[in-house]
């Protein structure tokens, strides 16, 4: 079971190859596949209210996420995420982990919700990882994600209340 | 019939004293609406792609929008605008043209869809605008929005398509 801790700077070479190797393939994030590395260093770890890193016990990382509110001010009580796991380390959990921890994360900052805005349709590994952990599919958004192969398909928007009222 | 023209510096004083005062009432734009000038400066003329003013004949300016990629890279290619119309000048179907014009830019810039994230659903105004002018309610964000008055309401997200294919 990996670890999950905040990010450190040296993190950076290991988070980046993940990310990397995930937006070249231009089937999952919006990214472009030629973004630059200083570019997803911004959206990835400075922009964003925080950065985790899941670890193996050796220390390897294995998978990454940010949060973020979705929204300046009077929407600044939703949170966003974005997560990333190597392409070595699919199929064992780590994404459903990190979204729990991140829920967590999400409830201690003070966010009431999490919503996830550009959920590439085809991506159903995904779709239904984040139906599994109760992500409702609130609106789909026609062919706003240009897939590197299947051209233009939908991306969904998803949204869980983690906190009543 | 206002001129819709290209931002330009010296209005920055004009548009400002449109947004503070539409930012201000809290029931409207996520924006706090204790944002600083530099805060909203940066959200409206800096990271958009480009910014719009509507000018009465004598010059005055009576409302402004912006338009921006809603997404980088693969979701480049829908668009993103904001509108503001000043106090004075609304109910004169200012933000009607805008709209329009905002929709024959970003074709002339090449997107091919627009998207609003976050229209307060109590903005009824808004609403029965956007929706009159072809923008389909994808979905709505429950409690997404903390409204000044009324609390946590609910925020639309709509689309339009603006190219075939």
């Amino acid at each position: 079971m990996p670890a999950i801790r905040k990010y450190e700077e040296p993190d950076w070479p290991a988070v980046w190859s993940i990310l990397e190797a995930t937006i070249r393939t231009g089937d999952t994030y919006p990214f472009a596949p030629e973004s630059t590395e200083a570019e997803i260093y911004k959206a990835w770890v400075e922009a964003p209210a925080a950065t985790f890193v899941a670890c193996a016990p050796d220390g390897t990382i294995l998978g990454s996420y940010y949060i973020k509110p979705n929204q300046p001010g009077l929407g600044g009580h939703v949170s966003n995420c974005g997560y990333v796991v190597s392409p070595q380390a699919r199929g064992q959990g780590i994404a459903t982990q990190m979204c729990e921890h991140s829920q967590s994360e999400a409830l201690a900052m003070g966010f009431r919700a999490m919503q996830f805005n550009f959920v590439v349709s085809t991506n159903e590994r995904a779709v239904r990882l984040w139906t599994r952990l109760g992500f409702a599919t609130i609106g789909r958004l026609p062919g706003a994600f240009r897939h590197s192969s299947l051209g233009y398909v939908d991306a969904l928007v998803m949204f869980k209340q983690l906190a009543g009222g």
